[in-house]
């Protein structure tokens, strides 16, 4: 388990990479971006020509990409790459994509006797670089034991949500919720201040009643109450709004298989969709405190 | 500060009252309801026969009323209760209501020379009867601090939300993102269990992850997933819906005041109506698990 | 009843006063602003000096303000206009307020023996000039075809919609309603738009089948669709977002009151009250199409 | 232009078939359901073995299924229809199906230069049966003036949206409005009613003010308010619940593709799910009025 083939270097993949050559691992690393691959190579990593390439005699494949098309047309398909993987070599599936997506890919990957798991992870681009993430895993309990080194390797926490896919479920249920409790706290503070309040009183005041949340504990939507989160050097880094719209649009699609109500979670696809459309989805996704109060 | 006339012995009010008399202080009460005030005697309290009785020659005067209307009708006009208190009697209006309302007494107060608070509580009849309230308080910092003693000898944490009124401005923001967060957390739970989840686990996942909330942390709505939470007893008890939704109506008012947009809040407030109309009302407030899963 | 006094004379009240005049009424005119009074002078109005000179020795009395409090503030109270109004004179509120407030003042009216009607109109500005107003009134069935004479001078169409305040009510539903398909139009055409369709064909497929309302029939809110629609000048003119946030909030005022659930209606409030805070409040309602499509 | 194969004989499919048969089309009919055949052949209609068997030879092709996946899985693949289909064949496709899977139906009829349109109908049962439902067409605009006659022999309004998928992005951009604006109407009435208004003497004046739509105009959701309105015989037959819930998740999945912020159609989409797990799925959608007023 020490040869791994890494595709997908981006804000995310490359500082995970880095994460498990640091650990020791042997990586065979790519990217449609020359300049990611490049990137790695001096800490040690293998450049791959090709995807192929990379999983050429590797123990594990750890891939991580923006979205579900990227994902399927990645492994299946008469190209697909899980016809180059060989039977009983891992396959960690790291990317956040819609569960249905996982479940294809990780029904094919049975079908060659290919162990998979799907593990997306929260903790952002600062988890990413600094070993932290959570990962949420689906698939085979047996199969997370082995891997587990591996996450430990780039994260903290390791959850183990259920059978194929629920990793991913997981993932959109708790994204869907940080982003409703991220609005509702940002709407109450602003009806606090409007109505007379301190900021920072009223949050330290809901923290420790009955509205706490983790939005109240480490990520306070209003600039200044917290030093440390983005809201209070410009709503810059973070979690960016487009991501989050994202994710809240995977939640949807999860919804729509199962007709689920969830009346919540569509407006806040909504209300972030708002906000993406007046220019804020490359800021963090507390910037729709900004909605609700327009001295900010 | 020994003697104290309560007013509005209610589920809340009672046991409120008997703290007060637990630790020492002489109780003059009064009720619209005979057998509410009968309820005190035998504690130590003495009968008053009336409102204006209950508050004759006391130093303290504590009420406890269910809405703005009771209020404003026991405490202003030519009739009101603010006519029969010496001034310098410490008033401590602990009754869930408007801001607004708040304020007209604190200022009808005010032009009597009667030092008041504002002070709605959180944390049931359970924190009633424990003595463990949460008082958040609306008025001047210094006759907070007279108070104090009083306070604690009900509930444990007293905050100081800011000048008149704050303390209803605090709680109607408080109960209104724990309203949204109880939905969320519910909603979430619903849609992770249609898609395969077990509902313990994905508590747990979200709990520790960004989706961490007070809900998920001691109150869970999910049945079976917390012994002690009112999901998992029928959703008796605990804090019914028909006052999340009158508290959410309160939190309306407020945005009514400000014209504050407060998208989820109104949602929030538009769910636990349908909810009272499908005759939910007098059952716990996280009974609203109920609406996104058919089997519960 | 030719002696009319008529107070509030601001955008929707000196058209319509001047309507009266034109009619052959003799007015006695009222305003806060004294230029409000004098332009109306040269179209044969006699300019009091205040609402109680106003309202001396008239057969109807006609208000037209801009809120509930100032409704309240000129009648009511022991210096309130009805103290010097003579029994019998006809009160015609036409003013938009909330239901709870125009009951009061029928209540106060009605111990004076002062027949009244609430009657609110709709039509805007143009309505107003044009003399096409639509009044909706609350009150007796006898003294509204007393008053029909005069709001056939004002206006076309003249609804009675039930007992005391029910014009209020009827005029909050209906603005209600139509936030809520304005809404609905603008979000679904830019839908369809973003997935290739002609604005043009979309409305009018729509509007000749079951999504067909007001809005796609005279008031589309897609720019050069209609070409005597505010959306194809600018959203300037027309019926203002603010007066839009105005009356949604007194729906919401009314839902409070009864406990409604109105899940639409409130999330039209709160967008139109983000419009607002992203500085729309003077642009036509329609202006919301803005919020679904970025290129507008 | 005389021989049609007609494939999918359900509750809309069957009276088409039977009007086309009326018109004097010779139709090859197929079901999986073989009662649904054999109802057809009396009226004329030769019945097909398999919908290969019903296509041969044909100069039309028309299906009419339940869903996305029923379309593609009828019309794609190695085995697919369009392999049996001989270049040239007209194909209306007049399910109600996503925009996406329409183009790829699209997509591979014209590598195979058949031409295809997509042609959802509105107008329901009723429409069906009396042969007055309106199509809603998207793609070649010379290929949909060869197909009118037989739209003209089913419907009444034909409907040219755009190129392929057109239509169903305008049924679904209509269901969508048609929702929010059945909601809307009935939380205003509820809304009026519970303030005191007659439902029927609301719905005229809505309907002949800036409220007016076509549920106000055709289809009130107030029982007794029409006669002939689902509303009035126990919201029974019509468009069904769960049917309107299954486009507004197409509409969902519209936006999804495109980033559009949906919020009342989101929202809509919610509360439909909500009443189909209330046990309302097979109810008339005007149902909805049922979540806002207890007492019907």
């Amino acid at each position: 388990m020490k040869q791994i083939a890494f595709i997908g270097l981006g804000h995310m993949g490359a500082p995970m990479a880095a994460n498990l050559l640091k650990a020791g691992y042997l990586l065979r690393v790519f990217d449609l971006v020359q300049s990611a691959v490049d990137g790695l190579v001096p800490l040690g990593a293998s450049a791959a020509r090709s995807a192929h390439d990379a999983v050429d005699g590797v123990d594990v494949v750890i891939t991580m990409l923006p979205a579900s098309q990227h994902v399927e047309g990645l492994y299946l398909g008469e190209q697909g790459l899980l016809q180059h993987i060989a039977p009983g070599t891992l396959v960690l599936e790291c990317s956040t994509i819609a569960p249905a997506s996982a479940r294809k890919v990780h029904h094919a990957a049975a079908e060659r006797r290919i162990p998979m798991l799907d593990a997306p992870v929260s903790g952002g681009v600062g988890g990413a670089v600094a070993g932290t993430l959570t990962f949420m895993v689906g698939g085979d309990a047996q199969v997370l034991e082995k891997a587990k080194p591996i996450f430990s390797a780039m994260g903290r926490n390791i959850f183990h949500a259920g059978s194929d896919g629920a990793g991913q479920v997981a993932k959109v249920c708790n994204n869907q919720l940080l982003a409703i409790l991220m609005i509702g706290t940002a709407e109450s503070l602003a009806l606090g201040v409007a109505n007379g309040l301190d900021p920072l009183v009223l949050s330290e005041i809901m923290r420790r009643s009955s509205g706490g949340n983790w939005a109240l504990e480490v990520y306070n939507p209003w600039p200044g109450v917290m030093e440390n989160a983005p809201a209070s050097r410009g709503y810059e880094g973070g979690f960016l709004s487009a991501l989050m719209a994202k994710d809240l649009g995977l939640a949807q699609e999860a919804a729509q298989l199962t007709g689920n109500s969830t009346p919540l979670g569509s407006l806040a696809t909504s209300l972030y969709r708002l906000l993406l459309k007046q220019g804020f989805g490359d800021k963090d996704f507390s910037v729709v405190q900004k909605l609700f109060d327009q001295g900010l």
